[in-house]
C-alpha cells in the first residue's frame, strides 16, 4: 500500500489537490490514472481515501470518499536529541523517530555536540517519506534548539526522561509505563553523551534518568531503543 | 574508552599481538606508545587489559595484566533476517544487531527477497567496528542462507519467533520474556515481508508470530525494535 501527502491547505470539502513531487510520483512513477483509488494524508492527522477525478499537468484532483481524523498517539512522544555529527546517522535517526511515532523531533546543540550544519530541508524530506512509509497521518515537526535549556523550557509541561549511560541504577528503578503524564520528552545526548551539567539540569527540573542497558549504544541506536519502549 | 580487536590465535599466555589495521589504528590514529595501557578483545568473549611493551612496524605486543572471559549473553539471540535490497539499510541493520547483542547474524534469501549481491567483507568489517564501539567481547558470525528452510534447519534447537505485520492478535498473545529456551531465533522478513508459505512453515515448526505494533516498519527498524525487547 502507498499513501501520498498533501498539506491541509489543499484539502477542501469533498476534494483534495495533490501537487508538486507527490503528484509527479503518483502519476509518473506509480502510473495513477483518472478513476484510480488513492489515499492521501495531510500530516495533521487527516487520512483521506478517494478516487482520482482529474490529472492536469502536475496536479491531481481527488474526490474524497472516506475521511478519518487519526488522533495524536498517546502518550505524546517528543524526541529531544543531540545533533549527531555524521550526517547519515542523523538522517537515519530522523527516519526511525518518525517510523516509531515521535510527535516532534527537537534537535539540540548540547555541551558535547560537535559543531556542524544541519540540512533541515533534507531532514524534512526524510521525515515526509518515513511518515508515508509507515502509513502514519502525523508529520512530526523538526526544530533546532541552540541550547539544552531552551529545549527543556519549550516542553516544560512534559515529563523529562533522559537516557544516560552512566546512570546510577538507584536513579533508574521505576516503571516507564507508569509515568502518568500525557506528554513525554525523551532526551538522548549527542555522540559524546550528556555533560554532567546537563544531567544535573534534568534532575533539578524533576526529570528522570533512564538506563537502556549495560552496553554502550550509539546515539541513534539508543534513540530507537528508547522510543520503541513506548511506541505502539 | 576505545578497545581493539585481535583474533584468538594471536593471544598467548600473558601476551597478545595486535597486527594489521587494528595496530595501525592504535599507533597512528590513537597515537598509542610503548608503556601505554590498551584493551583488546578476541571476539570470542576474551577481554584483555594490558600494557604495550613493543611496537615494531605494524605489530603491537601487549603484556596482559588482567583478563576476563565474558559469557555469551543469555538468552542467546540469533538474528535471522531477510536480505534487504538497499545496501546502506542492510549495513545499518548489521551494525545495530551487533550493538544490541545478537550472537549470530543469519541473512537469508526469502520468497520476497529482491535478488542482490551481499558484500560479506564489508558487513564483517562493520560488525567488527560495532563490537568495539559497543564495548562487546563477542563478534557475531555473519552467514548467508539460500533458503528460509535451510536457516530454520540450522537453528532447530532454538525457539523461533517471527515478526509479522499481518499477525493475528490471538497468535501473538504471549509474554516474550516467558520463553524458556536459552536460544532464540528472531526472524525478520526482507522489504516485502514473509510469504504466506514462510509463515506457515514457522507455525508448523512450533514457532510463534510476534507483532511489533500497529504501524508498518521497515525491516531494519523492525529488527532493532525486536532485538531491543531482549537486549540487556
Amino acid at each position: 500500500m502507498n499513501i501520498f501527502y498533501t498539506p491541509p491547505s489543499q484539502i477542501q470539502v469533498g476534494f483534495a489537490e495533490i501537487t508538486g513531487q507527490e503528484a509527479t510520483h503518483a502519476s509518473r512513477v506509480m502510473r495513477a490514472r483518472e478513476g484510480d483509488p488513492l489515499t492521501v494524508v495531510d500530516g495533521k492527522g487527516g487520512w483521506y481515501e478517494g478516487v482520482i477525478r482529474r490529472i492536469i499537468g502536475k496536479s491531481i484532483r481527488l474526490e474524497i470518499q472516506n475521511e478519518q481524523k487519526i488522533p495524536v498517539p498517546q502518550p505524546e512522544l517528543v524526541l529531544g536529541m543531540g545533533i549527531i555529527k555524521k550526517r547519515d546517522r542523523l538522517e537515519f535517526a530522523v527516519e526511525k523517530a518518525v517510523e516509531l511515532g515521535a510527535s516532534r523531533i527537537c534537535l539540540f546543540r548540547g555541551d558535547h555536540t560537535i559543531k556542524q550544519n544541519v540540512r533541515m530541508d533534507r531532514l524534512e524530506s526524510i521525515a515526509l517519506s518515513a511518515m508515508k512509509q509507515s502509513l502514519r497521518a502525523w508529520l512530526p515537526e523538526i526544530s533546532l534548539f541552540h541550547s539544552f535549556e531552551e529545549l527543556l523550557e519549550k516542553h516544560k509541561n512534559a515529563a523529562y526522561l533522559a537516557a544516560h549511560e552512566k546512570v546510577n541504577p538507584a536513579d533508574a528503578n521505576f516503571d516507564l509505563k507508569a509515568i502518568s503524564k500525557d506528554k513525554l520528552l525523551l532526551l538522548i545526548g549527542p555522540e559524546g553523551g550528556f555533560s554532567d551539567d546537563e544531567i544535573q539540569t534534568v534532575k533539578e527540573k524533576g526529570g528522570k534518568l533512564v538506563s537502556l542497558g549495560q552496553h554502550r549504544l550509539r546515539s541513534e541506536t539508543a534513540m530507537v531503543v528508547f522510543l520503541s519502549r513506548f511506541a505502539g
